[in-house]
C-alpha cells in the first residue's frame, strides 16, 4: 500500500457515537507503530465524553466542530491540530452545516474507551 | 498544547530540498510516540531521493505532486494517503502552481537520512 484514495477507503459507523463514521487510512497493521484514521462527523452528529488509554494526534480537514478536552472547549475548523492526552476526558461535535473530518492518529497499543456520558 | 493553528507553527526550510518547508505541528517533546510534520513544497520544489531509518505516514492536504517510493512514481492530490516504508528510497516534487502540501507523521526514533541523489 504506498497509495491510497483516502475517499475508497471502507466508511464504518462509531456504534457509542452519532452520525460518525471511521475509515482505518493506515491499519496498525500496515504502519509499524502508529495508524492513521479519518473521523468524518455528519452534521448534527457527536462523540460522548469519553476516555483511551492512548493519546490522540489530530488534524482538522473540513467542517466546523467543537471539542472538548478536559475541562475546555475549543471551537475548530480545518488546518487545527488537537493533542489529547492519553486518559483525557474529551468529546466532538459537528456544529456546522457540512460534514466535520479529521484525522486522528493513534499509537499501535492497546486502547480501552471508556464513554462517561 | 491542546489546540493550536497549523499556519501559526513556524516554517523551517530543509537543507536538502529545494524551496521546501517544514513545520512541526507536535513536536516530538509533545508527542509521545510520534510526531506530527507538515511539509510544503512551493512552485518548482522538491526533495531529491533519500532514504529515512524511521517509515513516513502521510496524507495530501493541497497541490499536485509527485513521489516516487521504491521503483513507483505516483501523481498525488488532496486526499491521498501515502506509506513509505523505513529505509525505501523516495522523493518528491511539486507539479502544480500552487503549494503542495502534505502531513507526514513519524515515530519518535532515531532517524538517520541519506541523500541518494
Amino acid at each position: 500500500m504506498p497509495v491510497r484514495r483516502a475517499d475508497e477507503v471502507p466508511y464504518q459507523e462509531i456504534g457509542a457515537a452519532e452520525k460518525t463514521y471511521i475509515q482505518f487510512l493506515i491499519p496498525p497493521d500496515e504502519g509499524p507503530h502508529f495508524a492513521m484514521r479519518r473521523i468524518t462527523m455528519k452534521p448534527g452528529g457527536g462523540m460522548p465524553k469519553h476516555t483511551n488509554t492512548v493519546e490522540h494526534e489530530q488534524y482538522v480537514l473540513q467542517g466546523r466542530g467543537q471539542v472538548a478536552i478536559g475541562d475546555e472547549v475549543y471551537e475548530v475548523q480545518p488546518g487545527d491540530v488537537m493533542f489529547i492526552p492519553a486518559g483525557v476526558p474529551h468529546w466532538y461535535r459537528n456544529i456546522g452545516e457540512e460534514d466535520f473530518v479529521f484525522l486522528c492518529l493513534v499509537p499501535n497499543l492497546p486502547d480501552e474507551v471508556q464513554v462517561l456520558a
